[in-house]
């Protein structure tokens, strides 16, 4: 098969027509997938269901330092649900605060609160004029809503198979009005790329401008493997100590796909100076998360080990999946010279690349034939992608069969706008 | 027994004498007990321990309208849920949002909402100068911790039996930099007063100068009544309804003193054009609340008549800790002019009145002899209450007969600190 861009007109306008007819039958199939979010599908939530029976009106509802969970108070967590996810993440229990049902919103919250009262001594954001953000795009689109919300400008910052170009971002930083990054370090959404060693050491050694700058380190998939031991991140609070610049990062990371994602515990893990900001806010803001399902989820997982083995149960209902969509691209689009595709070892998310001017194209036509793509552009701030090339690939929720005829589609869509593109040349 | 205020020198000096030695007695027993927060106490927890069956591995896990409760969206909330806060608050199903655990947060979250994006059209209170609310006192110490964590002033609005004082209110609301007012109109925490229909009435009423004026209605005991149909509170959104002043009010309640405080389910009542205003900062900031919760609150209490059974249980546990407090203040207090209570029917606190200057006094004492009462000041903006008369008393926690002890302390320091002011005259 040669590449589609050596094709002459008549071979083009062949298969142009080929592809059409070819959409028109699977649009006669009826198929209606929404593929646009990263959600586990049913079955995948049932390997969870246990957790619902780990506490019952007999358990004992105190926590291991005598708390009643159900009472009010602890407003940084219980202690075994804090050591829970210390050992997780590698950081020592006093930089963890477990929060509730929501990762994003201790993200939101987070910029937020330097929004109104500012972090590390320096002026609230809303005070200072052009506040902005250096952002690895293509990225998490909920992200970059957040910066939007808050009025933040979003610098994009190119992402590589290691992270974000470094030269770039430190370029970037040396201006003393960018104020932060978001990322996602593990598996990123929507690549599936993981940070090297080098990136994480080059973050951590960053000298930005603003004394106020602070990475938020969605470490959204730290245990999110398919594959046995899957990729290596190296934890950011150990380089951090040693460049003395632990006061830059956030980091944070939520059970809401260990688990679930509408019930699930998040956690905060940060510096003292960081968590001392954070604790003086939380403290006027509530009295306490949830404790009780704190403590199911402590009873439901007992240890890391435990949350290890739960996530080998999760990657058998993602695995095949992931596997299936690389297939249908290796077998439909390789060699065409017009995709080209990540193949995570983890995480929720591939992205795939088509000509440039095609993404949007392609999401429409699926959205045609049934099956709802996350919208072009929504990985990059402002959902504005420079070349209309990206698009993320969502394969966590539908069963295997529907979302095998979803990708058929997907394929021919992607197949039927580069003919277009090349055509209109 | 006459007033202190009538007694000679040497008559109080005698008495001064037997307090001091009462109260070293008192001291002697060893009591250590917390009586500074309106927390349940642990039988009172256990009454609400059959939610922790109401839903486990076996039950169906979709709302009604067939969403998964465990996974990611619905973002105001499962309509069981919504349609019992409904049903509970007297408001259409579509005027509310079904939350996460705490009602505190929502009100936290929606301050801070105005302060970085603002409310009805006008500029974010971080824009504008001079942002102040009006300020029933005494009231809840934690709505007056928000205002001060955002810098926003505070202005003193007495409180009597029926309500704020409606005349000052209504003045003060004339200065347009006066952008809203917390309130707890039912069994106000700390007196326990109901506002009358007359006080709602004129609430919803009010034309404020700020077009982003908002009374923020904390019916917090919405259901939480000691003796069978309790007060009843006027809907604050009936009567907006005939003043169209229905932007002007946010409704929150919370199940956290129904079931768990650290577990439960909160709601938020408004208007459709401060819901929108809501749900975009939602939409932003989280995927989604704790549906699963939401969803065991439902098949707990089935509807609005299972949380009114649930209540008259509650109030077995509450009803003889009010009584026993009242009880102690009459036989120990009364006549003697130096005190005054409130004995209200419902809630969780009763307002301790106390001669000029003697509160922090008193609350000094109780210290010493092993009871914590809440910080004297507390429930006034900026902690200062101006005479430094009022004490909160929550008597919820106790077993009874620590409670007991901690009465007849309290009021011994009582006596002592008036007859030591009565002394240095």
């Amino acid at each position: 098969m040669s590449e589609y861009r050596f094709l002459s007109r008549g071979e083009l306008l062949g298969l142009h027509a080929k592809l059409k007819e070819q959409l028109a039958e699977f649009c006669k199939t009826g198929l209606s997938l929404d593929m646009s979010r990263g959600k586990p599908g049913g079955e995948q939530l049932n390997t969870s269901d246990l957790l619902l029976d780990a506490l019952n009106s007999k358990s004992v509802k105190t926590s291991e330092n005598g708390f009643d969970v159900r009472n009010y108070g602890l407003l940084d967590g219980i202690p075994e649900c804090k050591a829970l996810f210390s050992d997780l993440i590698g950081v020592p229990e006093e930089n963890i605060i477990v929060c509730g049902n929501s990762s994003l919103n201790l993200m939101f919250d987070y910029i937020s609160q330097c929004m109104t009262h500012g972090t590390g001594g320096c002026e609230p954001w809303m005070k200072q004029s052009g506040v902005k953000f250096a952002c690895p795009a293509p990225g998490y689109d909920r992200h970059f809503k957040v910066l939007e919300y808050f009025g933040i400008d979003m610098i994009n910052i190119p992402m590589t198979p290691a992270g974000p170009d470094m030269d770039i971002l430190t370029e970037v930083v040396k201006d003393s009005s960018v104020k932060g990054m978001f990322c996602v370090p593990k598996y990123s959404n929507p690549q599936g790329f993981t940070f090297s060693d080098e990136t994480v050491e080059r973050i951590a050694a960053m000298k930005p401008a603003a004394k106020d700058f602070r990475v938020i380190w969605d470490n959204a998939y730290i245990v999110h493997e398919f594959y046995g031991e899957g990729d290596r991140l190296c934890e950011i609070f150990e380089r951090c100590k040693a460049h003395g610049s632990e006061d830059m990062v956030i980091e944070v990371v939520s059970s809401s796909k260990m688990t679930y994602p509408g019930a699930g515990v998040s956690a905060i893990a940060a510096s003292k100076a960081n968590l001392n900001e954070i604790k003086k806010r939380l403290s006027i803001q509530t009295i306490g998360h949830d404790k009780v399902n704190q403590l199911r989820h402590v009873l439901f997982f007992k240890n890391t080990g435990g949350i290890r083995s739960h996530m080998k149960i999760q990657a058998e209902h993602l695995r095949p999946r992931f596997a299936l969509v690389i297939d249908k691209f290796e077998k439909n689009l390789s060699g065409k010279g017009i995709a080209a595709w990540t193949n995570p070892k983890g995480g929720y998310f591939i992205n795939l690349v088509v000509p440039d001017g095609c993404a949007a194209r392609v999401v429409g036509l699926c959205r045609e034939a049934g099956v709802t793509l996350t919208e072009a552009g929504a990985a990059f701030p402002y959902g504005d992608d420079p070349t209309d090339s990206n698009i993320r690939i969502a394969p966590s929720c539908p069963p295997l069969g529907e979302l095998s005829s979803a990708m058929d589609i997907l394929c021919a869509c992607v197949e039927l706008a580069s003919v277009e593109k090349l055509l209109s040349i």
